[in-house]
């Protein structure tokens, strides 16, 4: 055997590699990558390990299940997934539909909500598994990059107004910002002066960070980098701090809430286990999850994969998490995705393969296994704390105004979807949204915009006889649809070239010119069968002209090129040399502005 | 006043009239055209007793309801609908649907029952009001011609085998084929032979009727239309004869079911009245009914109109259906349309204005004060004979092999919708037909097809370079994309760029040539944006041509254009005159097959 061939891969392995990235770079693992790997890693840890908690407790669930979705997930991300800075885990807006979903089933036990949880990462899991492997990975398309942003935005409101109760100390509920608004109004009077202290120094303390601290430090002479990721650990500090002062004080006897006792270990791997009909209750939230989930990873790990010239596989990410929730849902988790701030983090503290998401899984099962009693008297407003100064950095308004400058039925959909989603909740807001950015789609493509064109002098271009200076000649009249003719808008042609009929008495010959026309189906193909027998039978010839290669396929397998009572012209200035006999009359001549 | 003057209409009534037809032809109204309108309704009369009788029996409901469903319905389309032939009343289609929605209720109270179908007819009539007032006839074309043809066959095939234990003198029941079958099966050991004897004769007979009848007709000297005319009486004989039999010798006393005391006389009006839940329960399916009925009603009509160069106004439409069926809901009836057969017998007869329609309403209330007591012993095995040979004709499968040889999504698209209606019924079949020819549309246009296009040799025009022998350079790649660019396919334009600029390390040039692409929404804006700051990262230039004008318009609204590395060409011609230096070199160019 050569050298050369050592390297190859067998041609099973390449295959198995496809499904399996983990065997494409793990046979050039080396001493470098790992070092890379494991720096980035402890970095992460770090930043998670209060961030988990504090999603747990956002999603509605014990603490602890923050941390067990950070484990075993990442693992299975560091397998299957094609990124190689995606950081996998517990994320905001995954958390808030998390919670929207378990509320919908009316559960007060403790235990049957971790169960559904679980459930809804299995489902989840193996929908994103389902889509991989069937290609799927376009579905996700119809999200439109509006309805996202929108969507997002007022997530991160809700997920603010929902943590306000933890700041204040008090009780409140809802899956919208209306019902959150009104609760917190309603228990106003319960407010905890001490939580109140703690929740707004340590939210104030880590604006702080984020805006102040990173010039101080470079300032005080630390590299940028380096300045960049002390400025991620405040949480961390945070977290430390109002700990210790909590269990210094014993402010959890004044009404402090704490996070309190977390099981220390790691869970025994279980399949969670419900009724028929929970299952099929969680899954449309679960279809809604891993869509949103994917959505969002995607577009973090396309963004950092471009940074480094590389490109990620849409339809292998499906698979990574898909095997990442799955082993979230085996090992007492909730479903998880590629988070954007530490997804960030891990690219910029230098991660070079998924082995790093491994890394952090380790770091955070010996965090599990260690640090649990410490977190005793965590002050849940500080989770909160944490929790608001991230999301608020994902409220962003401008999508409207950019949305209301360019296009009408974008702006129309982004504004559903923000006002649904605050005032109905995120599974509404972002169905409705998708719905009708569908909708309004379908609704310009049924009425598509029409020009008649005429000859732009000196050339054998047509153009709009509205937008410019052209030759028409009264006894022709050409007609270019700007749209595929399909059933929803079959009619609406029908109705129009009849109307231009009717309303122009000297035509002897039609031309419809199908540049744009990149489709005809059944529906319009017997539309245009129509026109042609309803203009035969007033003695106007149709013509079409440029019809387009895969079009022009379709309509030979028809009868229409026989019944059709004109010609079909390869070109337009074919069609206008034929019907206009070449030499327009001064007389004929329509000059428009 | 002049003569002129007195012929003109006051402009308030001629506003009026566009909403109520009746205002304007009700002015021209003279001797002849009431004579020619009379003469149609007699004859619509005749075919329309058992018609109405048989329809409200495959509804469910009592016969009587078909006959009222025959009266006020027929006078509300002749004040506001717009065609001159349409015959409105109880067809198969919509009284299997009614059948169905009311079936969703578990009722068995005959009152209740009763009272639901006209609780159907007002949410429908309100429905078709509130579109034409909207003017959202449009919504009608999402139904394509390939799902309604595949659900009248469907419907039509169910229709007949629902009737089939009328004919066996057995009870059965079913909302779709396969439930009809088994149902049928598990009761034929009941079957009452004399019923059978009365319903196979009257089917073959009134099938004779059909087939065989009119050609003795014409050849013993009847004028065509008198031998069609007569043969369309066909269902009144066969009701006569059997009637006087089952009278003659007491056959309801040897078990053939008969329709019984059906009340003499009109109902009161009176409007529905229901729980609110029950109102809630039914919306979805009158809107089914209402779209259904419309489309069928709509295009009937646009056929006839068309044969006397008369068009009808289908927004216009929406309210005379609407109209007609609210009179049917306060008049003891349940959900009306146009039906096909009748309208023609309408049209071949000769009316002339929706007046014949009123007066036909004029003939029915006569049957129901004075024959309804002759209808007693009228066996309701020859009721579905009629049905099942009027239903029949609507059976057509062509139009699987037509889609299948023409294009294969909307085969998909009819053939789901007849495998859905037979299997699971009526409603989620033509649901499931117009949601698959949606998603089908959306899943085309989200994988576009994109052409490279070069130079047709001693031409200003472009063409695909696999169909058609064209000159290429290395340096420039000329992309069509033929399809607007929306939020479902732009990630794919990024993806396909990006994937061929991998594939050309010569390439300095790349041109998105935009003729066919009508709309460029804020998703694809992004792409775009994207793609270009892909490319000038790798000293690409990205140039568009041969935008159209709105979609420029709104380019000009956003940077985009100060960002864009390349230029906007008006022309391909143009782009390629300046990218290319003009003179093709030998060696660049590139022949394809």
């Amino acid at each position: 055997m050569t050298q050369h061939a050592a390297h190859q891969q067998h041609p099973i392995l390449k295959r198995m590699a496809r499904f399996m990235p983990i065997l494409d770079w793990g046979r050039r693992y080396d001493r470098e990558t790992f070092t890379n790997d494991a720096v980035a890693a402890m970095i992460v840890t770090i930043m998670l390990i209060p961030q988990s908690l504090a999603y747990a407790l956002l999603a509605g669930l014990p603490a602890e299940m923050g941390l067990y979705a950070s484990i075993l997930p990442l693992v299975g991300y560091a397998i299957f997934g094609t990124s190689h800075a995606l950081a996998v885990g517990p994320v905001a807006v995954v958390s808030l539909m998390t919670a929207a979903a378990i509320g919908k089933l009316g559960l007060s036990d403790p235990a049957a909500i971790a169960m559904a949880a679980g459930a809804l990462a299995l489902l989840s899991g193996a929908m994103l598994i389902a889509m991989g492997v069937l290609r799927l990975g376009l579905l996700a398309n119809f999200l439109s990059h509006p309805v996202i942003a929108g969507f997002i935005t007022a997530s991160g409101m809700i997920i603010a107004a929902s943590q306000l109760k933890h700041i204040l100390g008090i009780k409140a509920s809802g899956h919208n910002l209306y019902e959150l608004i009104v609760s917190i109004f309603e228990h106003l009077g319960q407010t905890n002066i001490l939580t109140l202290i703690i929740g707004v120094s340590a939210t104030a303390f880590l604006f702080w960070v984020r805006k102040g601290l990173k010039p101080k430090l470079l300032a005080a002479g630390f590299k940028p980098r380096m300045a960049d990721l002390l400025a991620k650990a405040g949480p961390v500090a945070a977290v430390a701090v109002t700990t210790l002062l909590t269990w210094l004080f014993s402010l959890d006897q004044y009404g402090v809430a704490i996070v309190g006792g977390v099981p220390q270990g790691l869970p025994a791997p279980a399949i969670p286990s419900l009724d028929r009909e929970t299952w099929i209750a969680l899954m449309g939230s679960a279809l809604l999850i891993s869509v949103i989930g994917f959505v969002e990873s995607v577009s973090v790990a396309q963004t950092l994969a471009a940074k480094r010239r590389k490109r990620i596989v849409p339809d292998q990410e499906l698979i990574g998490l898909g095997a990442s929730n799955i082993a979230s849902a085996v090992s007492g988790g909730y479903p998880v995705t590629g988070g954007f701030a530490r997804s960030v983090v891990n690219f910029d503290a230098g991660a070079d393969t998924p082995a790093a998401g491994a890394f952090t899984a380790i770091g955070i099962a010996l965090a599990t296994l260690l640090l649990t009693p410490l977190l005793y008297f965590l002050p849940k407003a500080t989770l909160a704390a944490t929790i608001i100064v991230a999301v608020l950095s994902l409220v962003d308004f401008s999508i409207l105004r950019r949305t209301w400058n360019y296009a009408l039925p974008d702006f129309i959909a982004v504004a559903t979807t923000i006002a649904l989603t605050l005032l109905l909740g995120v599974e509404i807001g972002v169905s409705a949204g998708v719905g009708i950015s569908i909708l309004l789609y379908l609704f310009k493509t049924s009425r598509p915009h029409v020009a008649e064109v005429g000859l732009v002098p000196g050339t054998e271009h047509f153009r709009n006889i509205k937008r410019h200076k052209v030759v028409t000649h009264d006894n022709l009249l050409t007609l270019r649809v700007d749209e595929s003719l399909y059933f929803a808008n079959a009619r609406f042609l029908e109705d129009l070239v009849l109307d231009r009929v009717a309303a122009n008495p000297a035509l002897t010959d039609i031309v419809l010119m199908c540049s744009a026309v990149n489709e005809i189906d059944s529906s319009a193909l017997e539309s245009i069968e129509a026109i042609n027998e309803r203009l035969q039978s007033t003695g106007i010839k149709l013509h079409l002209s440029e019809v387009k290669g895969p079009v022009m396929d379709r309509l030979k397998r028809t009868h229409f090129l026989h019944e059709l009572s004109g010609e079909i012209f390869l070109t337009q200035f074919q069609a206008y040399q034929k019907l206009s006999g070449m030499t327009p009359l001064p007389g004929t001549q329509k000059r428009s502005a």
